[in-house]
């Protein structure tokens, strides 16, 4: 097991009912920007529950905050908050809405050009403090302090980290869950798998623990995510879905052993470049991922293999094809396309991905930085 | 899966060398008491590193916090921090010094009689900063906001609870393990494995993630408890068994489960009256109140025998007698005694207990409260 430093501050709120809880969960002397999306929330009941939590609170609104939050988006509620002094930011959405929130939280307090926290990894020394309704389970923003912005403008997809921005609570009702679209389930199926394989499949240190919880995570996952996308869906496959995806990138699982996040660096342009969804350049990416470092992973995809996949590894190599194939199969199995070519892109893309990996600095990927532009290359070409 | 609420603040610095990392952990103007036990961290290393982390800190020490720490001795320490104004308490050591610390910090700050916070369960207010070094993995307390203090005089063993006296930090150096006496060792290994019970081996709420992390807890503890106790044990071997104790009782496979803790109250009493070490108690009782319970637990029994113990559970009722022989079994891996008559007590224990049990109220335990006191009495019977 490798060092760690762990905690996880955030003040999870799980279960039906549990919006009302922002009524005391907020301090009552605080003036509140509810920050979401493209409205959803007005047709599902979210808003109206959130407003009523706050009856008696001060508050205002700001919606509109993209799949892939924008710098200049996010720009626009930073002035809202410092011309009318909000000194609480409540996000009320999926990742995107919160990984934006994080960055008003951040920016507004920010002297400075506040770009430069993405750009430049200028330092945040404070942040409004930030609390989560969650309405789409995927990327676990709700309880960590990390958040990927985009600037539309320039085509860079970037993030920031700071115990800063870490959420104050977040509340988890799988209710919410009743009315998304099939494609956002598919997504936040597929984004908690991949961030509990980039901390999982990578060399073996010897942390039961950590690789016992990720295992359990994946299991959880690929047992239920075919089924909260039924529309018979039951309470219970919603809240192991949710819970899972918080789980899967709280700091937890991966404590004390090495991660590899390549396929979501790859990834990260992939959505910069074409627009895909983030889950979805996840899904295309990571069994091409997992074939380029089949010898380097070759331990934990045995391991995966056998553990989270109940195949029979008395034939390595063999297995080691099937847990690839099977990951596949998988992501098929909630409904998630795998290749560039169901988005009707082609090997273009392998040229236009690996100039935009050059361009930020991402030229050694993986686990052991063993992922060279010309690797990540052939990822992308195999992937078409 | 119930509705929970969940967060965990502690930081935790793991692995070697962190017990310098004291030096930045704790305020520098802090006036700090370093309270620990009987001494054993003078020959084992840790009181040097921590001397030396504290170089540049103001601080003064207190010891003789003795097993099942003594509402006594913790007054004693009040008393100086009143004193002398000591505003951060450091407990080096178990449970038990975790445990003290955690009624020191609380009882420097409650105006009134401090022994109402134990037996009347007075509301604390306020509580001095606390941070841990943990010597002995074993009870959790690093990082949870629980604590049992003993009443010598009374016979009492009480516990409270607040997030205030929830450690600020822990810092879990495996090596510290290298010295401790093997009974210390079985001790935090069978205290871990049955706080892990606790809260899963109750009745199915389909809580698919806490069932799988605390599935993973056991099977580590399995694994590693036999080989923590050799001389030769790795670093690998203590780092799990570390990070297992605490994982098992932070709060997490918790959170949106039933909890028994049955074990635990009749487990406190028989240390209240005959002296018998906290584990010890948990491993003679446990045994006996899975076959008490096991229609109520056949569910999770069955699940434990499969999924933990890897049992053919096509025969049902053989499957829970298996899962029962191979707990108890599983103890004995690790040096630990399963029954009275271990300790030269025979059948009068059985009224004694319940005598106790009856006098704080606990006539009815474990997750369905369906643990009369006439069950308790089976149960501490058929255990001699």
């Amino acid at each position: 097991m490798l060092n760690f430093s762990f905690a996880n501050s955030t003040q999870i709120h799980f279960g039906e009912q549990q919006i009302s809880t922002l009524s005391s969960n907020i301090p009552t002397d605080a003036k509140v920007l509810v920050v979401y999306g493209g409205g959803s929330i007005k047709k599902n009941g979210v808003y109206d529950q959130v407003c009523e939590a706050l009856s008696a609170h001060s508050w205002g609104e700001f919606s509109g905050i993209e799949p892939n939050p924008s710098y200049q988006t996010c720009m626009q509620a930073v002035e809202l908050v410092k011309r009318d002094n909000y000194d609480f930011i409540l996000a009320v959405g999926g990742g995107s809405v919160i990984d934006g929130c994080k960055f008003i939280a951040a920016a507004a307090c920010f002297e400075g050009e506040p770009w430069d926290i993405l750009a430049k990894g200028a330092e945040v020394n404070s942040a409004l403090p930030l609390g989560v309704v969650l309405t789409l389970p995927a990327t676990g923003s709700e309880s960590n302090s990390f958040s990927v912005v985009s600037n539309k403008e320039t085509n860079d997809k970037l993030p920031f980290a700071t115990p800063l921005v870490q959420p104050k609570f977040a509340v988890l009702d799988p209710n919410v869950m009743t009315t998304l679209p099939k494609r956002q389930l598919t997504n936040g199926v597929v984004d908690a798998f991949v961030h509990t394989m980039e901390q999982y499949l990578t060399y073996p240190v010897d942390a039961k623990v950590q690789d016992r919880f990720a295992e359990g995570l994946l299991l959880t996952l690929m047992e239920e995510g075919p089924k909260v996308l039924a529309d018979d869906a039951s309470y219970e496959v919603r809240a192991n879905v949710m819970w899972s995806a918080t789980m899967a990138l709280n700091g937890l699982i991966g404590a004390g052993v090495p991660q590899d996040w390549g396929t979501h660096m790859i990834g990260h342009e992939v959505t910069a470049v074409y627009g895909l969804d983030h889950a979805q350049t996840l899904a295309i990416v990571l069994p091409r991922m997992m074939a380029e470092q089949k010898e380097a992973k070759r331990e934990k995809i045995l391991q995966y293999a056998q553990r989270v996949l109940k195949l029979d590894v008395s034939k390595p190599e063999i297995a080691i094809e099937q847990a690839i194939e099977k990951t596949e199969l998988f992501f098929h199995s909630v409904q998630m396309p795998t290749r560039f070519r169901d988005y009707q892109l082609g090997e273009e893309v392998a040229d236009a991905i690996v100039t935009q990996l050059e361009r930020h600095g991402m030229t050694a990927l993986g686990e052991h930085q063993a992922v060279t532009l010309e690797k990540s290359h052939r990822i992308l070409l195999q992937s078409v």
